[in-house]
């Protein structure tokens, strides 16, 4: 292991990008981690702790020194600040704006004004602003100041900062330079709104021809903008957070938790997965006497809930996904659904068939072929039908169907499985 | 549903995103999304269908016209054919090769010698590029011309065509004429390749500072960029396909796929699946005897497998995410290993207590409670394991985890998880 962490030390020093070394830095147990940081040499520090995922940044932040902590923060910009407040604790934050610039407390205070799920909050107050009035020469004097990366608009605002157009770096380059900016407007950059969720707001910059939109608040007055880069951060990191959710973790789950910690983390999701199995179990308990009687029963169980589990997690990811992207809405849903229960129905009796069959030569029994080609079709239709309905009612109820949606769905096509297969054992074949 | 779909329509005719009606296009059902496509306007059809995922854009292009497609062809580029290729008949491709002008030809032809999992395939040719021994000036007047959208750098090139740097268009704005480009040079503009995984280059433009790196084939030739959009929807699509993958669906399926096609591209998965349950019966078959006399094991089987299953899904998911970043390497998998299994173990035992207490209450039995207990603790111990090992196993094979991780995982769970179990039982109970 020395010489594998001596390699990774050697990468680290040689790496100079500090998503790389963040990333390297993740990869590392957390004793080797907080050497490993040692050799991080100071002016990337902060850029560093800033790529790092929440639950990583905390193992370095929390032994840290105070001295260290307050040469990290020497200039630090009301951005940045906001994405470290989350992992820093409270003194520290105060101690951070103590030494901030007036204008950038003042930013950062803004940012807080907004939750974190709303675009507001990760707002970039690196901008290009000029008055509504200005003209070509003013925007070329401002360009040859400087130009924050993923800049490619000029905002205008009004006299009271709202924001009314933008102009296009590339349109004021090539005009005379009399022209009034607003001339050259382009109509296609619309603002986004400082409340709108940060999810759709990033979705909204992807799909845009621009590096940034404008953001503004709720009386539209200019309050920053949201890049491309940050975007495509905030719609990695949505998708990151399903893949951890259904598994029922958090996207900031650091791959070397202390173990305590990460046992507490999952111990939640195992709770009530194992509630769900009990409820499972007690529906098999109703039978217990025809699976003495019939203990082919008990055997094929796993076949009648596996079919079921899969087939509703199909459903359900190609909703999850539907309803990420506000594609399933109510005109749409009935269509959706026939169209899931008619797949659901075909692939019902495809394999209530097959099973049948295999069933009845396996036990030699065609009855208990019959029973479970039956428990099948009813289990993938019901898995069909919870596969839609599971997510648009936990949707209503404000949970996130990537977290609980296959929780709830397993619990359904278990049970719905179970009963199914059983009760109909013990009217056939009892 | 027909005032539903008008809403759909009103909003499909006020949109002007190509991005937007793509979206609401895909939300349709197949007959209301082709006669909502006669409502689109000619000009933004080819934008619209570059946006729409392979197996939506396919139900709208088999239905086309001969005549229709050729309009859409018209002045099209290289890289949207490439894009469009992939759901174009062959004989349509040739046709808009026929149409198209020279040089975007030799590009399409370009970017097809790069299979589409590399950069090269995916590479902008929108570029701002001059020779290596260009002034200010040159590249003022370059600016002076058109800025393609999010190009903030100006490329050089030497006389062979080979990239050596790149310059910042807000570094040449404020300098003086005669300067040399050269000495403007940003050195952390580095090039991607075009044989790199596409998806490593999406990351690396992601990381960047830039709106888009330059592209270069294995000489050093400059062949084109990956701008930060393209990155964000690789990226992007790459989650997606994660998630669908889970679920054993592709990232194209459409929301409102053929019945039939649909049910067949999910039988598959539901048939692999069914081979996997039908191995876990069998191995509950081997005790058939045992569970005949104590049914109380077959009550329980859902709680032995669902906790394995879970807990290893954990592992799983945390694995899949640190492969997909390189975070997972050689040099720490025996640590992950270790943590990982101390996790296990401590989640193992807890929930081993847990669910021997409730059982002893339930069957009043503290032998049936000590064999859960213990099967408990095997199997999430065994599924730590192979939430580690299996993925790293499937890799080594070229297969991707995501797809295919969580039914091997399942499998192993399952098959532990019961062998302990009726194991067990049938040494301490019988």
């Amino acid at each position: 292991d020395t010489e594998e962490y001596g390699k990774v030390i050697n990468q680290l020093v040689a790496a100079n990008d500090p998503e790389e070394i963040a990333l390297l830095l993740e990869s590392l147990p957390v004793v080797q981690r907080l050497s490993a940081w040692e050799h991080v040499r100071q002016p990337a520090r902060l850029a560093i702790l800033l790529a790092m995922r929440h639950d990583a940044r905390e193992t370095i932040i929390r032994e840290a020194s105070t001295q260290e902590l307050d040469e990290i923060f020497q200039g630090i910009e009301a951005e940045d600040l906001v994405e470290l407040a989350e992992t820093l604790p409270n003194r520290m934050v105060d101690r951070a704006l103590a030494v901030m610039d007036a204008k950038q407390r003042d930013l950062f205070k803004d940012a807080l004004q907004y939750s974190d799920d709303c675009a507001g909050h990760w707002a970039n107050y690196r901008l290009l602003v000029l008055p509504v009035n200005a003209k070509v020469r003013d925007a070329l004097r401002l360009l040859r100041r400087e130009i924050p990366d993923h800049a490619d608009t000029i905002f205008l605002v009004n006299r009271m900062g709202y924001f009314t157009s933008a102009v296009e770096i590339s349109a004021v380059i090539g005009s005379p330079e009399h022209i009034n900016l607003i001339e050259l407007a382009d109509e296609d950059c619309v603002a986004i709104d400082g409340n709108e969720k940060v999810l759709d707001a990033a979705l909204k910059v992807e799909k845009s021809n621009f590096s940034a939109l404008p953001m503004v608040d709720a009386q539209g007055k200019l309050i920053g903008r949201m890049d491309l880069r940050t975007a495509c951060e905030v719609i990695r990191e949505h998708y990151e957070g399903q893949l951890m959710a259904s598994a029922g973790m958090d996207e900031e789950e650091d791959l070397f938790s202390p173990v305590i910690k990460s046992a507490r983390n999952r111990a939640v999701w195992l709770g009530i997965n194992l509630l769900t199995a009990f409820a499972a179990s007690w529906f098999i308990g109703l039978f217990e006497a025809t699976i003495q009687e019939v203990v082919a029963l008990a055997v094929l169980m796993p076949v009648v809930a596996s079919m079921g589990g899969i087939a509703g997690s199909q459903t359900l990811t190609l909703m999850i996904r539907g309803l990420a992207l506000g594609q399933v809405t109510s005109s749409n849903t009935k269509a959706l659904f026939r169209k899931e229960v008619s797949v659901g129905g075909l692939n019902g009796v495809i394999w209530a068939i097959v099973i049948g069959i295999v069933t009845y030569h396996w036990f030699d029994s065609i009855l208990i072929g019959l029973v479970i080609g039956i428990a099948i079709l009813v289990n993938i239709l019901a898995a069909a039908m919870s596969g839609i309905a599971v997510p648009l009612a936990l949707k209503k109820l404000r949970l996130d169907p990537a977290l609980s949606g296959s929780v709830v769905l397993t619990t359904v096509t278990d049970i719905v499985g179970f009963v199914a297969f059983l009760g109909l054992g013990s009217l056939i074949l009892v």
